[in-house]
């Protein structure tokens, strides 16, 4: 089945002409006899010849092309996020090639090894839950290939980033549960070592101690962002000796989840149990009660990802930046108690 | 910023020594003095010096790569898929590198030349709803580069692929909302020139022939898999002379929007309007009602459509093949009306 890929020295053969004639006829060069370049080019078409990109990439070291590493894009804020980077890929007429970590520290660095190989322009990463070191990145940086950082990153490294304002949020979004006249609010959210995680952990806790409510380490939840905890998580928090009046979730996805099973056990939402998700997907308008959740503007963050790391490509001696993008709370039935 | 990449030449003029002796030292020879090896390595890794993998890719004509084109993982369906992909290529030790074709025939050309510039070993390729020829295809495996297709294949290219079996499903999800008491069920599907549309279609109108209900042209809507489209086509479905007494629709999203709209028209669901949604997301059960769905196993047909693909890159005397992963349909409360 496999056919052979032709070269120019496979139609330089065939005609009988030297591989330099054939080579200028294809970068359609004008000093060669015009009957010449027409039996070259004529035949190129006929075997389907294509230019060897890869070859030409390697002489150029430009690939025109955007690697992207994600943790996985079954979690909808990276699916939005890839949006935001292609949309703005396109408009600088550049390719995206998506390599998923699927959380893992491993698999990260493999994604990050084959992107290099690829000879990518530059890569866009937001971090595994399990990446709790960033060596393999430093060095990437050191080798002159821009790198960008969004929504999981590291602070402790030289590079552009686009990060939203998580602590500020959180305590947003905590404090308008204190509102509500809830005193036990529980918190889930990611791993410790991740700097978005931790950033929410301190706005919620900061709201806490603002308002003189008491921190308890048993309702903090450190979960991951997938949903196979979701239903675990849900009943050791039901079941705690003072349960929880409200919940601040670490996504919509995970919210729904939490409210099907208060109710079914019988709580009413908002009024037992207030319940804030994160993300703001298109559900949060269709599910009853609506569900209240923090717009997390992904698609913007992705873009502004891609538009800096667009311009440290084209300007290598750009300084490292940070961006941050507000998010904002939208308040609606599932927390709105009075 | 950017810093030179280290090559061969460079160690070898360094050291003063020449570039061959440089290579197979690196390459981990014998046939050269320890001490002069020692110092290479020694110096190499100083450098960090890492070989080009894309030259010696050349020479191999193997990346270890797979490609994948898909329309966008916003489309859970496609991320779903991706993961599939992802867990047989982990187990095969091979890369996957994705692309998204945004639903557009011109991105989708792009993807393929991106990736076969990059010299995957292979392509896995759900095409878009603009892609009507396939052409770009064929040429493709003219070139004996292999190439699967999944879910959204051609009916005309020789190729392996794995479907789905949309019209006895179609068929079947028909056959519930009929045995339920309705008589005026609306289908909403994508666009028609798609195999898997078609096929479903098909399954709907031969379900409603079977138990000679009228066939209405004005029920069926073809839409695309986006949501933005959601408000408008149920708005007339909801304003037709004889309003539809049950919707088959396109996916679980859009199926949540429809019956957010229609509770607040004071329709009752099911009584008033039975649904049926298609791709059994999670949400299906968390929702109020509990959202009949097709499950449509994606993670399963990415998972298919990788491991045939590694076979045919493996084996490149393999004939295609095509695989049929059946759909189910789960029933749930907002089909139940008897």
């Amino acid at each position: 089945m496999q056919k052979k890929v032709v070269t120019i020295k496979d139609i330089a053969r065939m005609l009988g002409i030297s591989k330099s004639t054939v080579s200028r006829a294809l970068a359609g060069r004008s000093d060669i006899h015009p009957e010449t370049k027409q039996k070259i080019l004529d035949l190129a078409s006929q075997l389907q010849y294509e230019p060897n990109t890869l070859a030409i990439n390697l002489k150029q070291q430009k690939t025109n092309t955007i690697g992207v590493i994600v943790p996985e894009t079954i979690n909808r804020f990276f699916a939005r996020a890839v949006g935001g980077i292609q949309k703005q890929a396109d408009m600088a007429g550049m390719n995206v090639m998506i390599c998923q970590s699927n959380e893992s520290y491993i698999a990260e660095k493999k994604n990050l090894h084959s992107l290099v190989s690829s000879r990518v322009d530059g890569i866009i990463v937001s971090i595994s839950t399990e990446t709790d070191r960033s060596d393999q990145f430093a060095s990437l940086t050191e080798k002159g290939i821009p790198l960008v950082f969004f929504d999981r990153v590291f602070e402790n490294i030289v590079a552009s980033q686009v990060v939203t304002n998580n602590y500020e949020i959180a305590m947003e979004g905590t404090e308008h549960l204190i509102e509500q006249g809830c005193k036990r609010i529980a918190f889930v959210t990611g791993p410790e070592h991740l700097f978005n995680s931790r950033a929410r952990l301190n706005g919620y806790l900061d709201a806490l101690r603002k308002h003189n409510l008491q921190v308890k380490d048993s309702y903090i939840v450190h979960s991951h962002y997938r949903s196979d905890k979701v239903e675990e998580y849900t009943r050791y928090l039901l079941n705690l000796p003072q349960r929880p009046d409200a919940i601040f979730a670490i996504n919509d996805y995970a919210a729904l989840e939490m409210i099907h099973i208060m109710k079914k056990n019988g709580l009413r939402i908002p009024q037992d149990v207030a319940v804030l998700g994160f993300n703001n997907e298109n559900l949060c308008r269709f599910v009853e009660p609506s569900l209240s959740s923090i717009d997390h503007p992904a698609h913007d963050i992705g873009a502004s990802a891609a538009e800096m790391l667009i311009n440290h490509i084209r300007h290598h001696d750009m300084k490292p930046e940070k961006r941050v993008i507000k998010s904002s709370l939208i308040i609606r039935e599932s927390s709105r108690v009075q």
